[in-house]
């Protein structure tokens, strides 16, 4: 199998991370035709109007037709059944990827809905906004981000590198994992965390007090929650489902470390407290120190200088 | 007693909040002289090399000698002795107020320790980033946020309007409330939000999984947990053991919607999961509807185009 330096890429899946695919592709010029696909009607015909792709058609096995690349984007729950609707009308040659958040068991039922001869590497670009939709996708949102492949051993070598290649071109840094490493490890840095704001906002959501005044009142520190619980609902839902043995142990230790702190309060350990947030503060500084602020910055933190930056503080 | 247009300000405490509120009275000229105080010999060098304020002085007592207005900048287990030395070199007619983030116990404590005949007006600017120091400090901090202010019946109105014009002078819009009420409605948008990035942070920190690795990924959704678990150790743990049974009814709270959260996970219950995110997404359509986004920027968002808005997904 050899790949055109300019691959036709089909794109099954114009929200977000359809939409940016397509944008970075193309504002990159990695393609040599782009073909999406969407199940909803307005999506299709506002990726039209947006002219995100070359071709909006209205059926996956249709986009799919002579497509060199095959990008799954959408909530992993839907995987398997868009696998297996592609299946039949693939290229022989043609490699299938995903941008999906879970990887074990998902990737295993995507792999074993398409047919042996097609190779197939799972994907996950560790990059996003709480926005959804076509009109939220932008060219740069993957630029020094990392994305994680994990292909199975076995996986066509040159397959891999032609999967890679394309992120690297989109300005991605690309790191191989086991499916297992990742969904652990993603259950610890993104799942869980997501889990908390979901807790902490029905938790607002939920309370007697002024709705009115929680709105007005959630810069000092609740915003922050609010904002990543505003991400897609249903992306969300099956994330924590497809990893749910990773998602619960981490809720778990997360569960643990809260009755720690609820002793502490309760017993008024004072340098327990102290300790704690000490301890917290340096794992920070590593994480400011990693250059992963400055590498990936959000919401135009790059932008902001010190005198600009204001944030909840109580 | 009649405040002079342009007051003499003594600041007690030359931190993040000091610092700022040096910056922003000079920045407006609503000073005629600004007098700072700081308990570390290094704090007090680095002011006077940062030009805050007219005199940096050794002793709180000679820092309020002769000031019209009196700023308690310090955590809130700390007030109260402050207050307690600064007692008997407070002018006739001096006003003390303070920048506490629990307003009940704290504010008693303070109010004791002052002699009868002084005003003190406790307020709460809902203002500040996870910076600390001198340093941190930028004029702009107040502008457009919330500031609380929480006087008991009884308190002298023209020192009350005072405080509160200072406060607009400064760019914050006033309210008035009670002390409970204040400390109720912080412990949910504030305090607990922080507890649970604490103990997410703690998670991630006591986890087995690749230090590296964890650091690399924070951009997954935990980057920004850590960064609000980065603000000054004291000052946190002075809140939760000063507010502490409002803060430990909220955490109870929301560990009873972490424990829902699980059961639906364990279960595989995912038209729970879906209607909880869905219901949680409108609350924060309210407040960026209510304009808190959009009325106190943090981190630059306000300069960051939707396009340059990258942030944490999955």
């Amino acid at each position: 199998m050899t790949m055109p330096a300019r691959p036709h890429i089909a794109l099954l899946g114009l929200g977000l991370m359809g939409a940016s695919l397509a944008r970075a592709l193309k504002a990159r010029r990695l393609v040599r035709r782009l073909s999406g696909y969407a199940p909803s009607a307005a999506t299709r015909a506002r990726a039209r109007a947006l002219g995100l792709v070359d071709e909006v058609v209205r059926a996956p096995e249709a986009c799919v037709r002579g497509a060199d690349f095959v990008f799954l984007n959408m909530p992993v729950g839907q995987m398997e059944a868009s696998a297996r609707a592609i299946a039949s009308a693939l290229k022989p040659g043609a490699i299938v990827t995903d941008v999906g958040s879970v990887k074990r068991a998902p990737a295993r039922f995507v792999r074993r809905a398409l047919p042996a001869h097609i190779v197939y590497v799972p994907g996950h670009p560790i990059a996003g906004t709480e926005q959804t939709g076509p009109d939220a996708g932008f060219a740069e949102l993957f630029e020094n981000r990392f994305c994680v492949l994990t292909p199975r051993r076995g996986t066509e070598r040159r397959a891999l590198m032609a999967v890679r290649r394309l992120w690297e071109q989109m300005g991605a840094r690309v790191i191989e994992m086991t499916p297992a490493a990742h969904d652990r490890l993603l259950a610890l840095t993104s799942h869980l965390p997501h889990l908390a704001a979901y807790g902490l906002t029905a938790t607002a959501r939920r309370s007697r007090q002024s709705h009115k005044a929680i709105v007005n009142f959630s810069a000092g520190g609740f915003r922050d929650f609010t904002r990543i619980a505003a991400s897609d609902p249903v992306m969300w839902r099956d994330i924590f489902l497809h990893n749910r043995d990773a998602v619960l142990a981490e809720l778990a230790r997360f569960e643990a470390q809260l009755k720690l702190l609820r002793t502490a309060i309760e017993q008024d350990d004072g340098a327990a407290l102290l300790a704690s947030f000490q301890s917290v503060r340096r794992l920070r500084r590593e994480i400011v120190a990693a250059g992963q602020e400055e590498a990936a910055p959000d919401f135009g933190r790059r932008r902001a200088s010190v005198k600009s930056r204001r944030a909840a503080r109580s």
